[in-house]
């Protein structure tokens, strides 16, 4: 069998002025980075209506098992392709933490990919290394300020914003900095952060433009003075250098698929302590150019198409058309208690079992979003007919069709059913609405989504929480939306409650404000937000032969 | 009078395809980063002889009224590419740290820069942004081994290697890492060196193609183990990832100055720790591509040319053809002792009493390297006649020319003298060879040097030195080339003696290998290598409007 980079370099992309030909896009208007890859000026979208149809691929819980969210989002735009409709894809950018730990790069798999993989998974436009240096710049510049005398009396202690780095690095977790005497600063405790997890991520996929992403990134709280109140970045006087080294990584990637479906890659946050989504300009550009957009969203749906729904169209205006949740039957039996061990074996009870967990995501996106659902079923070879059946039925129940793809192993081939599902789909009656209001307290949005989406009982508030909403509302945060961090394995707080646990309570320990992207965090446990390197890491099978070819990239 | 950025935002660059074509190079060839940047594929030079003539831009000790030998380099550049001859200038990529510090940029100024200049201080093509993942991820990928069992028996008190990031950050020099209990790794001593001080940096700029690259990366001394061996990167498994990653950084990156002459931009370590030169593979595609290559070196001569002699030179297999070096009539008078309040008026004793540290380095050129040179003086209008034939009167007597260079105000109408200088240079007898012999024992070298080039007195070793020698000796380092960490500001080893003294000693206190990069880094002194942001940086003076117009940066 083909490893993801053999069956990648098997095929020769199309040059990137031929992709955006394809969407009326002239050679003139792209910022080339090699013969694949090109920056989009934001300006070329600026007075063209986001006219296509938006849809989100979203999923059940992750799993150990994986259910190919991204893979499913590549095929279905290539089969939709196919199917003679103006497609435009929009994903995430890769990190390159996970490309050298376990997880990998993040282009799809199998014959449905994008194009350069090794680019894109690797520095690609240079996107994360810009949003890494403008996050430490902030960094430095507020250990700077307090070396030279803290006019703005930050409080060493109460310092919120980290350092980041685009790796895999446990050793960075928790440090002490400013060591070795008076010319080195004031030591202090500190952490880095995967670059991924930095607000200027969130920011960046966030922003309009230009104005609008220094507007925020000069919003960001970085500490508390010694008087407890809010620092922010403008207070450091650092915005305008940081929105400089932001000024190319604004504007979205425009790549290809292996069947040359234009896919535009560009941000990508993390799924719990911020909203998880590609950026707001990539999708723009995807719904400008493309008859039909689609992307996809962190985690399972309830975090990742929450967030997408709650946060990122609130914010852009946007209004999805169809939503696509994919799951696996290894996953759904995984859900329903079966160990990772006996997943191949046909498992009925187990099954249906899991099935709530898909059954919950796909009633919230009806009847919380009033939009409509299709189910992708990724298809492995072990899958029984009983089982798929079994799927089918449960889904129809709630009026929901389940479509097979396999556009894995077969590229576009793999995902027509899909496509036609989602298509007819467009045609279905929608209703779009948030899950909460704006306007309401900070704790009456917490709960609305714990209810609505999570399905549990009630919210436990901590000291500690409760101390911080009443700083964030006095400080005048308490209208923004709500960036939920929780364990992404369960609806619950508890990641080891799998399938569709009832009757729980959610305990928030604490929230922060991420000002400049403009969301609460609000934390349900301990969120590591800088992986580490297994025993037998990624980047120990990677190599390049003398002639440039790379093996060991997944 | 016109900023910088201004100057350089109102020429209109040529199509970087145009620059190529100058020099023969086909559209095909080139890998482009927008419309003004491409990187040059290392195969082009592969089969061709490097025919050009190597003409090496040094300077005197530097000083706080600053010398202008980049400016000096472009100037030149195009005063001889004005003059008819096809001409390559060969430059050290700009680090993101000093740009947002004091420093600035290393664009050029006035009327001789390199453009796009914004995008070469900023980001460039992301070479910065690779050396620093690639060293980080060998950093990951140390503590990741310690913390997963440590079967190389890595002693976490004996960690060489260290963590970098390409910002002006004194909060990280010297940290404690990997805090907060197991989970988080073994607690121990670390810190951050700015990204151009990584021996990735130095490794990228001497390593000839791909597999050398990968080669001496594996050659990394990363640690002693338990037992005081040492423990190199390929010991870890990570040479072949970090090669990955590096695998666009090691190509060179095509430019233009103001008025349209080609310039490689490529690499750029530290001139203290490192050897201070731009890549192996710039000055090499530079001269297979052009008639006269001009490059720099960094720091003053005694630091900047000596290691481009012995050190790049010999790994590369160059022979320079001439050598300018820069200076200034402040500069000169500061040398000779005057504070920087009173270098505007003329002072002619002060002048004669610091001419003997131009006429040092003019000696050392001539007869150490058998080398002809010629002085420019960098002209600034407080200049007066008398200075100016004091300079000239006293180089003529050692048979070195001496012309005005006005490159900053005027291009290369104001480089006219200094390119006739230079071709006629290119005429003259020389007789290349390097200051010290391979085969000689460390501290024989390191005696040359000081002698020879520095003129000092003797040699003193440390007992850490002592102990460092002997441990280097017999892992089998001893016949690499020796690169001196010392002062920039003296021959001396001590920043305060200036001009040319005489009857000193160096105390070498340290040494250690870059075993990657293939020198002995020979300490003298405290350098150091995560420099700090000053009380009001750079950065708060930078901003980028709506339109994308930058100010602030130069």
């Amino acid at each position: 069998m083909k490893t993801d980079i053999e069956i990648a370099n098997s095929v020769t992309p199309q040059p990137i002025e031929k992709i955006a030909e394809q969407l009326n896009i002239s050679k003139e208007d792209l910022y080339l980075y090699g013969p694949y890859k090109a920056k989009l000026n934001l300006s070329l979208a600026e007075n063209r209506p986001s006219k296509g149809k938006l849809i989100l691929v979203t999923a059940i819980n992750p799993t150990p098992a994986g259910e190919g969210k991204t893979t499913t989002t590549v095929g279905l735009g290539d089969a939709l392709a196919k199917a003679g409709h103006r497609t435009v894809i929009a994903l995430r950018e890769p990190s390159l933490g996970p490309v050298f730990g376990i997880k990998g790069g993040a282009t799809g798999g199998g014959y449905a990919q994008v194009i350069p993989m090794e680019d894109i998974n690797l520095h690609f436009t240079g996107d994360m290394h810009a949003i890494t240096a403008a996050n430490n710049l902030l960094a430095a510049a507020i250990d700077n300020h307090i070396h030279q005398g803290n006019a703005l009396g930050i409080d060493p202690r109460r310092i919120i914003w980290k350092r980041c780095l685009d790796m895999n690095d446990r050793a960075l977790r928790k440090i002490v900095c400013s060591l070795g005497g008076p010319t080195n600063g004031m030591p202090r405790e500190e952490g880095f952060d995967i670059t991924v997890a930095s607000e200027v991520m969130a920011i960046l996929c966030l922003a309009k433009d230009l104005e609008d992403l220094k507007t925020r990134l000069g919003r960001i709280v970085v500490a508390e003075n010694f008087s407890g109140d809010y620092v922010l970045a403008k207070d450091l006087e650092v915005q305008g250098a940081m929105a400089m080294l932001l000024k190319d990584a604004l504007k979205p990637n425009l790549v290809q698929t292996l069947e040359h479906t234009p896919a535009i890659i560009h941000g990508g946050p993390f799924a719990n302590i911020a909203h998880g989504c590609n950026s707001v300009t990539a999708t723009k550009m995807a719904l400008a150019f493309g008859d039909i957009a689609v992307t996809e969203a962190g985690f399972g749906a309830d975090l990742g198409a929450e967030k997408f729904f709650d946060i990122k169209c609130r914010y852009a205006g946007l209004t999805p058309d169809a939503v696509v949740v994919v799951a696996t039957v290894r996953a759904l039996k995984y859900n329903g208690g079966l160990p990772k061990s006996e997943l191949e074996a046909e498992n009925l009870p187990a099954l249906e079992k899991g099935l709530p967990n898909l059954l919950r995501h796909l009633d919230n996106i009806q009847n919380v979003y009033g939009l409509p659902a299709v189910v992708a079923i990724n298809r492995f070879p072990t899958d029984t007919e009983a089982e798929i059946n079994l799927i089918r039925k449960a889904c129809e129940r709630q009026g929901v069709e389940v479509a097979l793809s396999e556009v894995w192993a077969k590229g576009s081939a793999g995902g027509a059913e899909l496509a036609k599902a989602v298509l007819s789909l467009l045609q279905a009656p929608r209703d779009f609405r948030y899950a909460y209001q704006l306007e309401a307290p900070i704790e009456v949005k917490i709960r609305e989504l714990v209810q609505k989406i999570y399905h549990g009982r009630d919210v436990t508030f901590s000291k500690t929480a409760q101390n911080a909403i009443a700083h964030l509302t006095a400080a005048g945060y308490a209208h923004l939306p709500i960036c939920m961090a929780k364990t992404q394995y369960s609806f619950s707080d508890d990641a080891t409650q799998l399938g569709a646990p009832e009757g729980f309570t959610v305990t928030v320990q604490d929230l922060h404000v991420s000002a400049g992207a403009g969301f609460i965090v609000v934390l349900c446990g301990n969120i590591l937000t800088m992986p580490g390197l297994p025993k037998k890491p990624a980047a120990n099978q990677m190599d390049i032969a003398a002639d440039g070819t790379i093996t060991g990239l997944f």
